[in-house]
């Protein structure tokens, strides 16, 4: 086996122990990493936020653990680390990795994706090439950066991954003209929705939706349930004079209904929007109201929201709707990825809103095109799927 | 084998028979027939409309052929014949069917589905039954009424069979707010449409759809076609001040666009409109034009239209928008199969038009379903297919 081929084989290794982290990082990047000697692996780690240690820590004490020798440091001077992104370099609730790394000795790194954060961003390598220690990066990079896509594009581009869900009938409709959505899609669908809830960092929709359709936005699935932090845009403030009537806030008082951060509900308004009594009502602990700059036509800076949610260690968001907060996603080119219930029934309805409403494009050579499509079955719906960027 | 299996067999015979005539029997139904001896199939027959000659003719004069007697009357005497249309019982552009069963001295026939035309009904059977013939009926009906559901529907319901079709982007528009629709969906659904354009007796637009995009409705395909009859409601007269202009009416200068028919495009409007100059400019051959009472909303009355079309011999329509179009079949319940073809991008906008528009239910308990849902890839887009009816 030639060395590129035992680095690709190393490397899986490390980035099925990622996948072990699944869930369980946020706010960090899952990562995995193997120590190697002599084609044979001593130490393996991954990375869960609440155990604090990064993978390479880990996987060298795992090592150390194994090597015979009374020496502490220059311990695994004959192994090579494989490791699924880039080491950290900087203090933060850990050490750096950098220095675990030079203080165990070992002579090769091998390096999968790079780190987007603006803080280790190519900082590592430089720091293990200085102390002599040969780096090779780039190994099975594309799947270390399909693993963390959230926290890569969050990173690089300062707005979190977004997903875009709609559940809407075969003819495009996403309620009544008389506004009642409850339900077009099966029972199977939504429970995908749930489980889909369940799995990002939040949950955003306008404040037409919540106004109009008072929902809870929790992932509600048997069993405990990791809950998103439920976004509303409320650029006028509307959600907040009304917050005592809507079912998003009444819920928090739930136990279930909680998120692990230090708060449930995340509600974005522009400056001058009184929120005293709000933070007051519910408690700082549960609902944190931010202040973003409004433009011209009235609407919030989605630019600055997606920014706000990044500074916040929001990563992945589902996007719920309505239409019109839909349209203003995709015509700005934040849509990552569609997710597109459809419920073969017809409701039909010249006024009856659609997914994606706002001004739309003037031709269809103008049409935004998704890539990767797929589609199945989910009980008598079907949900096809595709990437927009 | 039982009797009622050895009957399923040789019926499957008949049916398979029938489908030969695809394609080749309107306004007739498609029609199978074989003669049996000793378990032995002695004749077999099937219809085509321009050789006249009904299945179970044929099939008698197939099996006369190979029996040794020199008697013409009572030959087939130890014969069944399985014929899956009840036999006709009156002179038509032939001689009844029962007069030649009788004659060929027949002692049992079995019959699959009864014939729905007023001027048969039962009427075959009972004849039948009159001259000692011992009947079986109902062996496979619902096989060969799938058969001839376009016929079956048009005779009992006095409405054509309908298939309403939608070319949408995955969030459910036709075109773009300016009214660009060309091409939403691929090249390879195009082609789909234009052979089912093949299949059925005619395409239906309202007269919007035909000011707006100035379609042809002709079925495009490579080699000779059979060309569906191009019907436009057009209660005000509209496409009829414009025909001169209008690619739908030139079209059919062109041979290829032409149907088999004594007309290519039927135009129904409300009395009063002006006609004669339009008749005169394309000729009576080529177009045709009826008359047909409005109701209060000013709008062609559909019952009266779909009656109209039963009576010119056209069975089967392809329904193809626009959105309020499309809205008065669905909610009037004159929609039995719904062909929805999405095109995986997104075009947005709270103007855009959708498939179904009209006034839409109130809540969405009231949504049509769709039974016997099926979905397939076509190149890039997705169809799916539900009956409503």
């Amino acid at each position: 086996m030639s060395l590129s081929e035992q680095d690709k084989k190393f490397m899986r290794c490390a980035i099925d122990l990622a996948k072990k982290g699944q869930g369980r990082t946020h706010p960090n990047p899952m990562v995995g990493c193997v120590v190697v000697e002599k084609n044979k692996i001593l130490g393996r780690g991954y990375h869960v936020y609440t155990d604090w240690l990064h993978a390479e820590v880990i996987a060298i004490r795992d090592a150390m653990r194994r090597v015979k020798t009374s020496r502490k440091s220059q311990q695994l001077k004959n192994c090579t680390l494989y490791v699924t992104l880039e080491p950290c370099s900087s203090y933060g609730r850990t050490c750096p990795c950098t220095d675990a790394i030079v203080f165990s000795g070992i002579k090769r790194v091998v390096v999968s994706a790079m780190d987007p954060h603006p803080g280790h961003r190519g900082q590592g390598l430089k720091i293990l090439k200085s102390h002599g220690i040969h780096v090779t990066k780039d190994i099975l990079a594309k799947e270390s950066m399909i693993l963390n896509k959230a926290y890569m594009k969050a990173l690089s581009e300062k707005r979190p991954y977004i997903i875009l869900k709609s559940a809407v009938s075969l003819d495009g409709k996403i309620a009544t003209r008389s506004g009642d959505s409850a339900w077009i899609t099966s029972l199977a669908s939504r429970k995908l929705v749930h489980k889909l809830r369940a799995q990002v960092d939040g949950v955003l929709v306008g404040a037409n939706t919540v106004l109009k359709d008072n929902p809870l936005l929790t992932a509600r699935l048997s069993g405990s349930t990791l809950q998103p932090v439920r976004i509303v845009l409320d650029g006028q403030g509307r959600v907040l004079r009304k917050s005592k009537n809507l079912k998003l806030f009444q819920s928090i008082l739930n136990k279930k209904n909680q998120t692990e951060r230090p708060y449930d509900i995340l509600v974005l308004t522009q400056p001058g929007v009184r929120t005293e009594s709000v933070v007051k009502a519910w408690g700082k602990k549960r609902v944190k109201i931010e202040s973003i700059p409004i433009l011209k036509n009235k609407k919030l800076s989605l630019k600055d929201v997606l920014k706000k949610l990044v500074d916040l260690g929001i990563y992945q968001i589902l996007v719920e709707g309505g239409g019109e907060t839909n349209a203003s996603f995709l015509s700005s080119g934040n849509v990552d990825e569609c997710w597109f219930f459809i419920a073969p029934k017809l409701i039909g309805g010249r006024s009856a809103p659609t997914a994606f409403e706002g001004r739309g494009i003037n031709r269809i050579k103008q049409a935004y095109q998704l890539k990767n499509v797929t589609y199945r079955k989910i009980g008598p719906d079907i949900l096809i799927q595709g990437q927009l960027s």
